[in-house]
């Protein structure tokens, strides 16, 4: 573990570790802010999972979170979206490859040899969290977009390793649209049946916990109709009685100012969750 | 003027506009926050300058300022750092050229024909900006750094403009700083004397309002001895009579994670001031 970056901010420290990931073999940076809290005593922690394109950076420095962690005592804890380096499988479109990890475990090449985001941050991330910081044993997930689906999904097939959960703009039934097809059709190949294990709408249908969900979604998002689908996830959760609290917000668009605007509540729900 | 940006944020609208600048004879680009009460009527408006390498975005990606824009009811408005395009003079250096207008009028070939950032900030860009949007005639400034400097002399050369004035790390003395003597050697010639109209600590001296200031300054800010010496300001205060409110927070970088952790007291600040 070597820390690469360190900021004083909101009293507490946003910092950006580099380890070797035996997951992923790779090395792997990830972001971890410490709020105050964090020197007196142990915290609860919250995974942030960020969508396609994305590395460490773009949550902590867009989306305001750490006033709000600093606040109610909350580590927040964000990967990077994919395995990296120049031994590492990628694609020159944005929704493939380095940066497109989909937060699952590959089993087609070239991808499986390093595309094992989904144990990363099941065993490995925590694993590593847990043995550097102060942390509690309570932990929440959540993330945004391609992160969001990723946060959806971890929580659904790992039940009791979360006390809450929640998403901005998720992909809720990849199998279903573009960018999931795309990414399972390369990552898993063509048996949709195999597809299901990653898709949150599916996994709804046979959870065995019954954790929450709530997701917020911009009505303004260019990606509403096309990649999201948030109905399919209602539908879902209504059939199966999964319960779900749908916003959609009024204006809003798939940006970090998205996030921004209500990531505050969004903490302070994990944060009951995981202090209660 | 053209709208490229729009995004709701915090129950308002972060937008980013172009126009044809007629003092820096280019186009521009400035980001405006529109609260949630611009809806219902006019706001004072804070005039956000950044610092050295950035231009509109920064500050309204990173600093999270609109959360507390939105709470207190201020628009916010963040300009470029300089004039920008393939016609307008440059240099290979981050800290002369595009992204480093210092907020002066340069007087200095191939520097003059362009670099006019204070004659924009002080006369057309709040023209525009009152035209345009709902704004009252209370007016704010701050900024970071090279955009600190801007700020304070801004402020300082035009009593009455603003109520309040702030600044995050700034150059106070950018006649004794080599990021200033080399910007200033540039943009204005070697006449040491020409200079002093350009700088926070001289203006001090002979200001004939004593507007207060607010300056916040991390202490593990790796400029904070050879670039921004603020003891040279607390000098320049202590000598003249002026108010100044000068927090060396510790353990703080030059960072905007530093910046984003203090707008919220900068912005409650100037909202007391300019709706008082």
């Amino acid at each position: 573990m070597k820390q690469i970056e360190q900021h004083a901010c909101f009293g507490g420290s946003q910092e950006v570790w580099q380890h070797a990931s035996s997951t992923l073999g790779c090395d792997m940076d990830f972001a971890v802010y410490l709020p105050p809290q964090a020197k007196q005593g142990p915290c609860p922690v919250l995974y942030w999972l960020s969508g396609l394109t994305c590395n460490e950076q773009n949550f902590i420095t867009k989306a305001g979170a750490q006033a709000y962690a600093a606040q109610h005592g909350i580590i927040v804890v964000a990967p990077d979206t994919s395995p990296r380096g120049e031994g590492v499988a990628n694609d020159e479109a944005y929704d493939l490859g380095q940066g497109a990890g989909f937060y699952l475990n590959a089993t087609r090449e070239p991808w499986a040899a390093h595309y094992r985001m989904y144990d990363y941050i099941v065993q490995e991330l925590p694993a590593l969290v847990d043995a550097h910081f102060p942390t509690t044993t309570a932990r929440g997930i959540s993330g945004h977009s391609m992160g969001g689906h990723g946060a959806l999904v971890i929580a659904l097939r790992n039940p009791g390793m979360f006390r809450s959960v929640s998403a901005f703009s998720p992909i809720v039934a990849p199998s279903q649209v573009p960018w999931g097809e795309k990414a399972f059709s390369a990552y898993l190949g063509d048996d949709r049946e195999a597809w299901l294990e990653w898709d949150a709408t599916a996994l709804v249908a046979k959870a065995t916990e019954r954790l929450p969900l709530l997701v917020d979604q911009g009505d303004a998002d260019n990606f509403l109709e096309t990649q999201l689908k948030p109905h399919l996830l209602r539908d879902a959760c209504e059939t199966a009685g999964h319960p779900l609290t749908l916003r959609m917000q009024r204006g809003y668009d798939h940006s970090y100012y998205f996030i921004a605007s209500f990531i505050g509540e969004h903490i302070a729900h994990h944060a009951k969750a995981m202090q209660g």
